[in-house]
């Protein structure tokens, strides 16, 4: 028999389902009432809970934690269940359906924790299988209706401990999005509100917390103490950021501070220790009861440097070394003196870093016996690229390691604070990159005002919560996460052809903001004409946005909101910032060439701008202003690393030509004319110059609003052009696009035609340059590149061959694709990726095929992602090798780069490195073999063209060329 | 007794005034009708003119040329008039008054010409004398109603020979104007056109005239030979461009030749001797009855280079020697057998000149026996600045030379054709430097489409006929030439005060055009805010249009025609388009920087280019169509050498911030801040750093459509601003300028200040800097500079000393300076003009005294006119001197410099050269003198500033900084 849940026994008035013990914790028990909540929503009737056996029906619902329940001990006596399994465990619970615990009891759930948040992650459990998202409360999703649940009669599951020891986020950067959220809706920054976020964080399966503190004080504004005890209820452990030691908050002190105070007036512990000793002291006399990562170590005031500019490292190291004993005494005085007991952590972030490697003349802190059970928390480089990770010999550290990531930043070279802009494929190539090199004891992500962080939020505590699930091993499995995901929110709410729809468009969103965040567009970053990027980037979003129209108009009215938050603003308004930017580059270049199509470009920039501006505040009014002030972040046109001076785009007009003009532009390409007589008339049609090409096209456009005509002709019969005559009035009609369609077959043996376009003023020739495929490319094998336009352009993935190696202990080093992880395509990475590899020795390699021209001197251009060194040494190689000859090792970063230096931010903002190296070629069929060096090498695309011979510049880089077997 | 005529002699129909002769040429009878319909313009009745003695009144006018006039003969016989004094002489006439030449006439006025010209200008002397404009058929201008002339009854006057034998202008590039307007209102390029033509030549004691010949063929449109014959009837002397030879105009070979032509088809003396021989024979056989001055040589067609680039200069100077050789033998057979009767003009034009030369290895034609009586025509750079002029060892070459110049031009670097930019000053001094060498046979001006040309035309025609008067010792005669034009066509018309405006309208647009010609000004030009250049110079034009405007309210409607041809439309032609420039680069610059300002100049500049549509409109409709075509010619945004792809302004409109956000600026300079918290907010009032400075300002301006508050404070109470508060709504109110005055006496010792502006959203501190005169400057002299804010700027006319200097035949040469000639001010410049100097010997010099605070290394920054070098050598040298150091000879020109370079371009556009030099200077007052020592050498600015610390770039140079006794 099963257990089952049904909608008559919850009407049943006269029987409980749960049953409740006093002795459970308070927490717990708060938590089982959201779980029954959870069961209202689903079958519309509120189960009760009951302290009085006699009082429950058939079927019942036992939880508790071990020790902590008596009905666990008497089921664990009567042999029900078997509590060894989880005892001892770090937040396990049991899940088991047992028979008859009890008189009057046909049927127990039982929900054993091993511990507080065990209990609460297991009866979290059941809201999970009941279909009710972790969300429901955060995001008001609703589950789908049921009539009956049913757990099988035998069920025994125990669940694993999470991957990762402590697991949470950040809210940082609250203002004003977060900050005017919570005065409108809750007050202040209180346990009213936070009663909210831990709710969040624990059906996440977090169990971690930095509160907001850039203008709040945690401890203080509960009111009272009433947020850290609220937190220590549930079980959710408080941290705070990096530069708060001591469980003191970043306002405390100067809220506190002052001539009189018993703190001194002085955030300096060489002329305040002291005062400042005393604030930490009673910090931790006053939270050190609750369950915490103490902070240690000491940085300035608001994040900012500790000691002057004059302090040597030494100085500085000293410095922080007496910081830190003194902070460690207080804490086993206070605390637990059994520092090893007493989690605490050291950030080594922005110029701590430096003090804890010190350098060749000064020894760091590393392996100081001030931070043995120090957990030692490393950092990305705030915009989602890990920095230094712990070496082999780093890794026994005993305190472990932590790891601070960013899906919100406030800071250099340019914020984004205002809306998701993380991308899974990405996170899960970084955060697994951490896990490998042994970053398992925290992982913090600052998620700025949580509010359309909530996606990516929930992947990253499901890959922290479960490694093995979600980690390594799960190749490219985001997208398997992402449908779950949409499962979970949208299960009843959308057909399965929609939650596809939904699916495109989170990672349709992701995928463009990975590409570039829409703080950091600008007008200069696609090239408004090369390759079209522009033009399709364009149509991908018009697509995206499409698919979001339609679904805004088939929700239902009481699943709006969450569809809207969730999916249609974050989306919608994400997409409509990179298409404003997107069509003020068509703009800003149609006007300086004086199309009139550039006016109508202006109007549609000002739509978006409208947009943008009511999206806000749709955003802020739905759910009688549930999400009020969570869109204020500025986001478009940063000019500083802050929202300080942000810039609209700047709409260009023209004011039309006083003659019917007309220019005739090559699509793809700059190259356009108007056919004067005495200057350039003549352009050029290369597109098939790829043999697997069939239509190409150019544009004829007015440069006035005057009527003006024009005609085409050939004299190829290969060549057809979708118009042969027409006009365009500069009004209505700005532009006509031409297709010329090529019959390859009909050439006999021409290799170059023309059209020629009249025009009321001027006359235009386009030469037709065309390659045909030939016969002996057949004999290459398939995806051999062949240069027929002067350059080759290879995704990472198509590569010829992909060679495993060994390494000395047998085991196999490999390349694995990352499937639309590049900002084109995919990226190729290897595994292990913690290991260096010796190319010809232990390295894999990927082989590629070109074919090129002439025997010459050739760039090779490496896109990759943006990854850091590992170490701290400011290099990343890899091994490139052409034909035969010798293996050169390259470090693809520039010279002495470093995180913080003008190729470190080009990098985080372009979302790639580039790097060129020469190789020599012979003519006809090379291989080049990439072999990988140091971890972190990404590799996304080549460009291949002759040393001077650069293509044309863009931001996504020239698309694939052709290769054999296409 | 006067001579008198009245409205009752003329309104007498018994009795005629002209006594007109069967002998007289033809012309001279047509020029009298011309004359006698003047006064009917002037009295209301018309004058009759009579061969029969006895109908004569008692006054007579009685004309002839000697040699052809029996009635002339009988008064010499009769000694009533003495024709030795004009006899034998070229274009003089006498304008003399007798009594009874003959019974029935008690008084005549006899005009007696030398020759046909004499006799017509006599003619039209009368007309002068009566008030007639000599655009009096061309403008349509109507003379003053006069009831009664008189002339005094011992009135004698001798007319000079003209100081330039052959004068007149160039019809060109008369596609799309001129064209259209003869087509219109003639049916082509004919004689009823020509006849308009010739007598505006006349009239303004021209004698020579190119016809256009782009398209047209002078002697076969006239119809037939018309054109010709009429200019011979009334003696105007033919000529043709540089590359038409031997009376053949450009399009009659493309017309003639064919594969069945006797002419042959190809435009080559080598591949088609005979035809070419035979085109020009014939072309000589046509024409060369009448007058002409007879171009020889040959250029490729339309204006090109003649012979393949393979060419070496010995090939191309034999095969130029030769074509002349045939040529000269031609003209001898066909024309005068006498060659030195015949005048001839070689045009030193383009690649002729090097042929001219030669170089070290290969004499040129200079000196070849072949171009002994030949004219040698010299030219101008195509925008006014002369190129090589006669060596003194050349001036004595008996053909004597040609000048060409330009005030309309087709070609690089960017054409100038479609209204009058050319600018008094300039045309005097670059003229007078022509003449001073020795060019005194042939002037010809470049005059495109002639209309909006009539001012300065008037001028050079004026210039040429009586350079005595109006050249070399006439300085800064131009304004009084100018009034005195005016008075010609606006004589009754205006009053004083009007008339005056009309002169500050005239000087004024075309002293703006001087600074850039319409045609080639673009955003880049002028700075958006630096010094306020832009600001001033609309502030200028405003004031220009202002009174345009006034008068065209005022003028009456029969005089409004000659008042918009001649006045309103080439000066609100030319004002409106620079003023739509300046506003454009002040948008650009204020939506770069989010300022809703843009918006509003959106609108303007867009008002502009609808203004510029309409004057067009306006020009092409008045007065029945008569000056239909004449403006079509493009002028705005060239981006090429010609019209070609020109542009229209690219107009900015930003969108509002969603913040009621401010920036305040300091004018003058591109400091700019919103005050933001972490980036700069301070912003430096430097104007007070000079002392004589009393009032600055900055402004506040809107980023957004909101409300948005100021609050403006100082601690220092010798500040004032104009506002202390306030507020702006961004779309009626955008910006506010505040005016910032210091009260120096009450600062007691301090040296600096700071206003603080509160916004909504920022708070900006402008720190002010101030210098106070200090009592010890009041030692050194007048004209003393100070540099008291990082640099010097000197207007080249405040001088401390303008020192003579003694040549060694003991004749002084000096400086003068030429009045409004600079860009900023005026110019000085050397005489003679023809010498070259020494420094030390007999160079004079200019003094300058400075005073800087440092003894550092400086750089002096020379701004000049930019004058070609006279002499074939790429170097125009002047001399240096600081303080007792020695005399520095420097090239101002840059290394290699040569006509049609890039310096060469950017100086034509700029109408400026600028040298640095540099110069070390001890702290406290240096001598800095300047001297002249290549012809040229016309300096009009010198800005000094420490080495590395160059001031603020701007268009027109810093303006001119504090002096003692200023």
């Amino acid at each position: 028999m099963d257990f089952i849940i049904n909608q008559e026994m919850l009407n049943d008035a006269s029987s409980s389902l749960f049953y409740q013990e006093k002795e459970a914790f308070s927490g717990v028990n708060k938590i089982a009432q959201k779980v029954m909540h959870d069961l209202e929503l689903v079958f519309g009737y509120a189960p009760k809970a009951t302290a009085d056996r006699q009082s429950l029906g058939k079927c019942a619902v036992l939880y508790g934690t071990v020790a902590h329940s008596p009905v666990l001990q008497e089921l664990a006596e009567k042999r029900l269940i078997d509590l060894a399994w989880i005892t001892g465990k770090r937040e396990v619970y049991l899940f088991q359906v047992i028979d008859h615990p009890f008189a009057g009891v046909e049927k127990a759930l039982v929900i054993a924790g091993s511990d507080k948040r065990g209990t609460i992650y297991g009866l979290f459990h059941l809201s999970e299988l009941l279909g009710v998202s972790p969300l429901v409360d955060w995001s008001g999703v609703k589950p789908e209706r049921k009539e009956l649940f049913s757990l099988s009669g035998d069920l025994k599951y125990i669940s694993k401990e999470p991957s990762v020891r402590f697991r949470g986020f950040f809210i940082n950067d609250e203002w004003p999005a977060f900050g005017n959220w919570t005065m409108k809706n809750f007050g202040g920054f209180n346990a009213k509100m936070y009663e909210h976020v831990f709710e969040l964080l624990l059906r996440l399966k977090g169990n971690y917390l930095w509160p907001a503190m850039w203008s709040a004080r945690f401890s203080d504004e509960g009111p009272g103490l009433q947020n850290a005890e609220l937190a220590d209820e549930y079980g959710v452990v408080m941290g705070a950021s990096h530069h708060e030691p001591c469980l003191r908050y970043g306002e405390e002190y100067k809220y506190l501070r002052g001539k009189d105070s018993i703190y001194g007036d002085a955030w300096n512990f060489q002329t305040n220790r002291e005062g400042i000793t005393t604030f930490w002291e009673d910090g931790l006399k006053r939270s050190g009861k609750f369950e915490n990562v103490i902070t240690v170590g000491m940085r300035g005031e608001q994040d900012t440097s500790i000691m002057g500019k004059d302090a040597t490292l030494a100085d500085n190291i000293a410095y922080l070394k007496d910081v830190i004993q003194t902070q460690n005494q207080l804490i086993q005085d206070h605390v637990n003196p059994n520092l090893s007991e007493a989690p605490r952590m050291l950030a080594l972030y922005k110029e701590v870093e430096p003090f804890f490697y010190g350098d060749e003349d000064t020894p760091g802190l590393m392996g100081a016996e001030e931070l043995r059970d120090v957990i030692l928390m490393l950092c990305d480089d705030n915009h989602g690229n890990l920095r230094t990770l712990p070496t082999e010999e780093m890794r026994d550290h005993k305190g472990g390691y932590g790891m601070y990531y960013h899906f919100d930043y406030h800071g250099g070279p340019i914020s984004y604070e205002w809306i998701n802009s993380s991308y899974l494929p990405k996170v899960w190539e970084q955060m697994t990159l951490a896990y490998d090199f042994g970053v398992r004891d925290l992982w913090i992500v600052n998620v700025g005002d949580i509010a359309t962080q909530e996606f990516p939020l929930s992947y990253f505590l499901d890959l922290a919560y479960d490694f093995e699930k979600w980690g390594t091993n799960a190749v490219n499995k985001t997208d398997m996460y992402t449908r779950e995901w949409i499962n979970r929110q949208f299960g009843g709410i959308f057909s399965d052809a929609d939650k596809e729809k939904i699916f495109e468009l989170l990672t349709g969103y992701t995928k463009i903001a990975h590409n570039r965040r829409p703080e950091h567009m600008n007008v200069n970053v696609y090239h408004p004409v090369n390759y079209k990027e522009t033009d399709q980037t364009l149509q991908r979003i018009d697509y995206l946005l499409n698919s979001a129209e339609e679904l805004y108009k088939k929700v239902n009215k009481a699943d709006f909101s969450t569809y809207f938050s969730l999916v249609y603003y974050p989306a919608v308004g994400t997409l409509n910032v990179q298409k404003m930017w997107l069509l003020t580059g068509k703009n800003n270049y149609d006007a300086r060439l004086g199309k009139m199509e550039a006016n109508k470009l202006a109007e549609q920039i000002k739509a978006c701008l409208r947009r943008d501006q009511e999206l806000v505040e749709q955003y802020h009014t739905i759910d009688n202003g549930k999400w009020y002030g969570m869109g204020l972040s500025e986001h478009i046109g940063f000019v500083n690393w802050n929202e300080e001076g942000n810039k609209n785009p700047v709409v260009m007009n023209v004011w039309p030509a006083n003659k019917p003009r007309l220019v005739v532009s090559v699509d793809g390409t700059k190259q356009h004319t108007e056919g004067p007589a005495w200057h350039n008339n003549t352009i050029y049609l290369n597109d098939f110059m790829r043999p697997d090409i069939k239509e190409a096209s150019f544009t004829i456009a007015s440069l006035s609003d005057k009527k003006a005509e024009y005609n085409i002709t050939s004299n190829n019969t290969w060549l057809t052009c979708s118009k042969t005559s027409g006009s365009l009035d500069g009004v209505e009609k700005t532009k006509e696009v031409i297709h010329v369609n090529i019959d390859r077959g009909a050439m006999n043996g021409e290799t170059e035609g023309s059209i020629v376009v009249e025009m009321s003023v001027g006359t235009c020739t386009l030469i037709v340059k065309v390659t045909q495929a030939e016969a002996e490319w057949s004999a290459y094998p398939n995806k051999t590149f062949i240069d027929t336009n002067g350059y080759i352009s290879i995704e990472a993935e198509h590569y010829a061959f992909n060679k495993e190696a060994k390494n000395k202990d047998g085991n196999t080093n490999w390349f694995e694709v990352l499937e639309q992880y590049g900002k084109t395509l995919s990226g190729v990475k290897a595994f292990p990726t913690t290991d260096y590899f010796t190319p010809g020795e232990d390295a894999p390699y990927l082989e590629y095929h070109v074919v090129v021209p002439d025997a010459f001197d050739y760039e090779v251009e490496l896109y990759m992602q943006p990854s850091n060194p590992v170490r701290n040494d400011g290099t990343l190689f890899c091994g490139v090798q052409v034909n035969e000859d010798k293996i050169s090792k390259i470090n693809v970063l520039p010279d002495g780069y470093r995180v913080d230096d003008e190729n470190w931010a080009n990098g985080v903002l372009d979302n790639i490195h580039k790097h060129r190296t020469r190789i020599q070629c012979k003519a006809g069929l090379n291989t080049l073999r990439i072999y990988p060096i140091s971890p972190g090498f990404v590799l996304e695309k080549l460009v291949i063209y002759k040393e001077g011979k650069q293509p044309a510049t863009s931001y996504l880089g020239p698309p694939e060329t052709y290769y054999v077997g296409e």
